[in-house]
């Protein structure tokens, strides 16, 4: 049986807080040949993503935590290299979830066949994956904004808020970002269409940015953050807003002792307020519908994207942890061929 | 003109903790004859309600902050002595919200009247008032339970909670609730018929005991608390539960700063949860059907409710700070007439 040196990276350590490369461990593999019903497949890119730091701590969450040793895992596109199953030829690009891998024997179960086109391999992990059904979901379904509300976008230049943001945008909201930095709040406003964006650095009060900002309160908050950006959204907020809370990136990795705490939670009385978590996972019957709409908004220009495209696999530790210090500038991406 | 002398309970100082009888006044005062559309009552009874102290800090919440000299609030009920509307005659029994006061002059508008019948006019400041209504709403409208969940109830010896577990427990659900003290927790197993009632006082984990009491997890919570019991709650929720929070006493009168927060908001996400703050005037248009239900279960005696009654207008202020500690054991009115 012929089989293919690879490389993979593992989880070295569990990560108590915050993620350091070397909590992780890039280790040389053999990959065997598929057996029926499996692929094998070469990674093009692999997702890196905020959400990931939930499993790595020892601990369950919304999915099981993995064991030291385990494979991290992500999204992936690759490019099948040998099929045992009669969907799938060689060289087929499909897009999965196994993890970060150079190569990869996988089970055709779960994957999905797609035709790059124009927006590149890399888009299917990052507006047309995971981040894009989020933002989908959580403004249409979970959100909801009606025309003239005011929209507030946290992570405002990231995978999931840059997104969130133009699709407010499209159901007439007013939308407002937050962001990290001069550069990342002029393109979210000039290259996204957001109509305004606070820069959490600059502001010494966050709270009274976002008021001065969204004079009418803000009819919806798009939570990519949690934390005290939370904290302070929960002030501003008009009567009957809608708080749809996508991720708490400020809240990984902390043990609950150590976190600030939700300390404005009368809001939630004073304004008549809904706060609602999800997990996008919870539409996968519709993912369908939402890629052919991101799709086409992209294929008409008027969705845009961005994606922190960093080369090689060995890099993907070090990029996961810039995440929770700002430090990507769009969708985390690592080239893998 | 002729007047009348009587006393009303005014606040003497903003209250920025917890209440103490020293932020109150005793006032006497004389109250003059109603002009058209107008009513001179004597108060009956005058409820004493914990959601007060939001108004009295000096800041505006749900409701404008109250100035110093004025009046507490409260809902009241009354024998008309004088009236200058033709609807109402003397000696009707009309329910209103002119607060501390042993007597009034009223307008018209915004009252109605009872005929207190066998529950007593009492029980329309409580099972037939505010905190009944909002144990209607609460549980019907935003918490919903199905057949076989399990809804928790904190404060359920209180005046929301008691009712909010009998209407939970009608539509089928197990029912658990949290008191403080063996006596409470007593009362609401055998005379209210909650499944169990978890004592908090005598529980080192609150969060544990909660798994204890509902295996199959919180599928709604309805929060009279706030604070660390809601943090504890967080933790124990069914997949896509529902937090309900008709009420945040925890967080009354204590400044942000100073409060514990909300650690577990991560399980939003991990659980799906959905939590709504909500105020029971919004649904005002409708208390008329919820009076005639909750009415009904009372007069067939499937409805059971408890009152914390003390004589005298002068002992609400007592009444009021002992709220805090836990030390009412049911619906706390003054019984002022």
């Amino acid at each position: 049986m012929s089989t293919l040196p690879s490389r993979q990276v593992v989880l070295a350590r569990h990560i108590p807080g915050l993620p350091e490369p070397e909590h992780f461990r890039v280790e040389r593999v053999e990959v065997g040949e598929p057996r029926d019903g499996e692929l094998r497949v070469r990674t093009l890119f692999a997702s890196v993503d905020p959400g990931t730091l939930a499993r790595l701590g020892g601990v369950d969450s919304y999915a099981p935590a993995l064991e030291l040793g385990e494979v991290i895992g992500s999204a992936t596109v690759g490019e099948v290299l040998a099929s045992r199953d009669t969907r799938y030829a060689v060289g087929d690009v499909v897009v999965g979830g196994w993890g970060w891998r150079e190569h990869a024997v996988v089970s055709a179960r779960g994957l999905r066949k797609v035709d790059p086109g124009p927006e590149s391999a890399s888009a299917e992990l990052g507006v047309l994956g995971i981040p894009g059904l989020t933002a989908y979901f959580g403004i249409l379904e979970l959100g909801r904004p009606q025309a003239g509300e005011t929209v507030l976008v946290s992570s405002a230049a990231g995978a999931v808020g840059s997104i969130s943001g133009q699709i407010a945008k499209r159901q007439g909201a007013r939308v407002v970002g937050i962001a990290g930095g001069p550069e990342k709040c002029r393109w979210v406003v000039e290259a996204l269409g957001f109509d305004a964006c606070l820069d959490y650095r600059a502001e010494k009060d966050l709270a009274a940015a976002i008021r001065r900002e969204c004079p009418q309160g803000v009819g919806v908050y798009l939570d990519n953050v949690g934390g005290s950006t939370l904290d302070a959204a929960l002030t501003c907020m008009a009567l009957k807003g809608r708080v749809v809370v996508s991720g708490l990136v400020a809240d990984y990795g902390v043990p609950p002792e150590a976190r600030a705490g939700l300390k404005n939670t009368p809001f939630l009385i004073i304004q008549r307020l809904r706060m609602e978590g999800f997990v996008v996972f919870d539409y996968a019957a519709r993912f369908g519908e939402a890629r052919a709409a991101l799709r086409a908004w992209l294929q008409d220009g008027s969705l845009r994207h961005r994606e922190h495209i960093v080369e090689g696999l060995e890099s993907a530790p070090a990029v996961f942890a810039g995440l929770f210090r700002g430090e990507n500038f769009g969708r985390a991406v690592v080239k893998v061929g």
